[in-house]
C-alpha cells in the first residue's frame, strides 16, 4: 500500500465519537465533562483503553495529558497531532473530542499500513483546555508555561481547588510543573477541531487550512455623563451615556473597515447601565469591547482607532472615558511548515479546502511557542459550539480525518 | 394694604422651610419621610402645629389629606394650593414640602391682612404623592379614584400593607373611599413645585408657567437575534441583537424631529443584553423606551414612529421584535383659568417669568380631573431632583410664593 493511498477507516472513527459523546451526556442532551470531573475521568479511562486497543504506547505527563504514541524514539522529535476531550459544561461532542479521535486514528491507520516514518507519531489529549481552572491547563504545562502561582492558586466556580480536584483522581498537580517538553523533542504539531463559526458551512467547503489564529484585546469601557429625569431633562441638556455608547457602537464598522483587515472583528457584548431605570437619562455606561485579528500590528491600529473614537465622542458629548483593559493575547501565525504539509494532503486527496483563520483560542496556539504548529478545520453547522447544537457532516469529519492524516505522514515521513 | 402690595414673610417661610427640612433628615443629609413612616407622621404632627398657630382652621380628610383653611363655607368653591409634605427615601428638602409650605404662608398673608375673598382658600398636603404605596394616593382619594381593590392590595417594596401602616398611626385606609369632594367644590387648584429639570436654572429665570403636564408610554422592547462567538463570527455574519437596538437608538433625534414637538422627549435608560458577556455577540437586547410630550396626538404619533423605526431595523439585520406597554399615561394640559391667573400675578409682580412644561407627574394632574387645574415652578439647580443636592435660591422661592399668594387672591377674589 503506498502512502497516497492511504484513509481513515470512517466506520471505527465514527464509532468512536459516538462512544466517546456517550460519555457525560445529561438528560439536556449537552456533555458534561469539565477538567477532572467524573466525567472527564471516565473519558480518560475509556480513551486508554481505545490506545491500549490499538496496540500502541501510552505516556501520560504531570498535567495528566494523554499521549498515544507510535514508534517512539527519545532521539527522534515527534510529529504530534491532538486536542482535548475535557468539555465545557452543557457542550457538544465535537469540541475537542474530534482532534483527538482523528489523531488516534490516524496513529492506527499509520500502524495497520506499517507505514515507515523517519519520526514518532503522538496523539495527545490535553488537560483543562476549556477552562474549568483557567484554561489551556495541558498544552501550558507542554510549552512550560504553568506557574506554582497559577498551580496554588487555581480553583473552579465551585471554589474546588485544581490540587484537590486532581488528588481526587490520585494526581499530584504539582507535577505539571515538570512537564515541560524541550522544543527539540516536537518537530511539529497538528490539531483538527471545529470552526465553531460559521464560514466554512456557508460556503459549503469541507476543510479549511488556518493561517493564523487571532488574537485579541477586551476592554471594560466606562462613559460617564449626568443621570437625570427623563421627564424633565430636555433632549440638549443630557449628557446621556447610553447616546455615547450608541454613537461609538455604530462606528465600529467605520473603525474596522479603515484601520482593521477582513479578518477583524469587534464586538459589544455586555452592557450596563447606571441607574438603569427606565425613567431616568443613564448617567453611566459600562461595557465591553471585544477586537481580535490576526496580525498584531492590526490589533495595534485598531486600539488605538477605537480609543480616538471613544476621545472624540466623549469630548463632544460632554462624557468622561476611561477603558480598562481586561485582557490582551498576541496572534499566532500558523508554521509554514504544518500549513504547507496541510496543503500538500489536500492536494493530494483532492478535497475542497479553503484558507481560513481561527477566531477562538486552541492549544494549538500555546504549542506555536515551542513547536511549529497549525490547525484543520472542519465546518459547524451554522456556526454552533459550545451547545448540544453543535454538528458537523460525516462527510466533513472524514475529509478532515484524511487531510490530518496525510499532514501527519507528511511530517513525520 | 391693597391686594396688589401682598407680599409673603420670607424668613417666616424660610424658616418654615428649614423646620421641616429638619425632620427625617438622617445622617447621609437625605430626607427619609415616605409615607405614613415616622417621618412622615412627625412632619404631619408639625404641620398641624404651624396651621393652628396661623388661625386657620384644619380638615382632614378619609386619605389622611391635611387641608388648612381660610374663610371655609359649605356652599362655596373653593381655591386649593398644595402638593404633599412625603418624600421618596434619601429626598431634598423642596419636592413637595415647597409647595405646601408656600400655600400656608399664603393663607397667613391673606389672613393677616384681611384680604376680603369671595371664596374660601385651602393649603393641602396630599398623602403618599412620593409612592411608598404606589403614589398619588391623597390626590386620587380626593378625586375619587382609588378603588378598593388598590386599597386592600397596596403594599410598600418591604411587604408592609397600606392598611397596617395607616392603622399603626390611628387611620382608617378604608376611609379614603370616601375622601372624594365634589368638583362643584372646588374652584381650581394651582401647585407651586420645584421644576425637577434644568430649563429654568440654565435660564435664570425665577418661575415657571405651567402649560401642561407631559404624559408618556413606555414599552419594554426585546429584539432577537442569534447568540454567536465573538471570535469565530464575521461581521458580516452576525445577527447582533445589540446593533439593532444602538442603530435605533441612534434614530431617536430623527424621530422626534421629524414627529415630535419641542417638548418632546425620549429615553432608553435601561438595557439588558443576553447572554452578556464579553466574547458573546448578544442575541438578545431588551430595554425601555420612555416616551414624553405634552399633546395626545403627537404621543401616539411618536408610538407609531418608533414601532415603524424598529420594524424596519429588525427586518433589514433578520432580527425578530416584539414590545410591551408597560405605561401609557395621559398629558394633562394647565387649565386656563390657572395659567391665566398665574400670568396675571407674574405680571402684577414684575418677575421673570416664562412658559413650561412639566416632564414629572404631579398631584396636579389627578386633580385636574374634576377641576380646573395649573402649576408654577421654581428652579431646580442643575435639574437636581430626589436627592440631598435639590436646591433652589431663596429670592427664586421668595418670587415663586409671592405668585402663588397672588395667583390665590386672583382666583379666590
Amino acid at each position: 500500500m503506498t502512502g497516497e493511498s492511504l484513509r481513515i477507516n470512517a466506520a471505527r472513527l465514527r464509532d468512536d465519537i459516538e462512544q466517546l459523546a456517550g460519555i457525560g451526556r445529561r438528560e439536556d442532551h449537552g456533555i458534561y465533562r469539565m477538567a477532572f470531573s467524573d466525567g472527564d475521568m471516565q473519558a480518560r479511562e475509556w480513551l486508554l483503553q481505545r490506545v491500549d486497543a490499538a496496540g500502541l504506547t501510552v505516556h501520560q505527563d504531570g498535567a495528566a495529558n494523554i499521549c498515544a504514541r507510535l514508534g517512539w524514539r527519545d532521539d527522534v522529535a515527534s510529529v504530534i497531532a491532538g486536542s482535548h476531550i475535557d468539555t465545557v459544561p452543557g457542550a457538544g461532542h465535537l469540541d475537542g473530542a474530534l482532534g483527538v479521535l482523528c489523531a488516534l486514528e490516524a496513529l492506527r491507520v499509520l500502524k495497520d499500513a506499517g507505514v515507515s516514518l523517519r519520526r514518532p507519531v503522538e496523539a495527545i489529549a490535553f488537560s483543562d483546555e476549556e477552562g474549568r481552572f483557567g484554561g489551556l491547563f495541558g498544552s501550558q504545562a507542554l510549552a512550560g508555561q504553568v506557574t506554582p502561582g497559577y498551580l496554588y492558586s487555581a480553583r473552579d466556580l465551585d471554589g474546588v481547588t485544581l490540587i484537590d480536584a486532581m488528588a481526587r483522581h490520585g494526581l499530584d498537580a504539582r507535577a505539571a510543573l515538570h512537564a515541560q517538553r524541550s522544543p527539540d523533542s516536537i518537530h511539529a504539531y497538528v490539531e483538527l477541531h471545529i470552526e465553531q463559526g460559521p464560514v466554512l458551512d456557508r460556503q459549503g467547503v469541507s476543510v479549511g487550512i488556518v493561517d493564523a489564529i487571532t488574537g485579541l484585546f477586551k476592554w471594560q469601557v466606562t462613559l460617564t455623563g449626568a443621570a437625570n429625569h427623563a421627564g424633565t431633562t430636555p433632549m440638549n441638556m443630557r449628557a446621556d451615556a447610553f447616546q455615547g455608547l450608541t454613537e461609538f457602537a455604530t462606528q465600529i464598522d467605520r473603525v474596522l473597515e479603515e484601520h482593521g483587515s477582513p479578518a477583524s472583528v469587534a464586538t459589544i457584548g455586555r452592557v450596563e447601565l447606571f441607574p438603569g431605570a427606565a425613567n431616568v437619562v443613564p448617567g453611566q455606561a459600562v461595557f465591553s469591547l471585544d477586537v481580535r485579528d490576526t496580525d498584531a500590528g492590526t490589533l495595534a491600529r485598531l486600539a488605538e482607532s477605537f480609543q480616538r473614537a471613544l476621545a472624540a465622542i466623549a469630548r463632544r458629548r460632554g462624557l468622561m472615558f476611561e477603558y480598562q483593559i481586561l485582557s490582551e493575547i498576541a496572534p499566532v501565525p500558523c508554521a509554514p511548515l504544518v500549513r504547507d504539509a496541510v496543503e500538500q494532503a489536500v492536494e493530494t486527496l483532492g478535497i475542497e479546502a479553503t484558507h481560513i483563520n481561527s477566531g477562538a483560542a486552541h492549544d494549538a496556539q500555546v504549542i506555536a511557542s515551542i513547536a511549529p504548529a497549525g490547525m484543520v478545520f472542519v465546518p459547524s453547522k451554522e456556526g454552533r459550539s459550545h451547545s448540544s447544537a453543535e454538528w458537523t457532516a460525516w462527510n466533513d469529519i472524514e475529509a478532515g480525518a484524511n487531510v490530518l492524516l496525510h499532514t501527519l505522514q507528511r511530517l513525520a515521513g
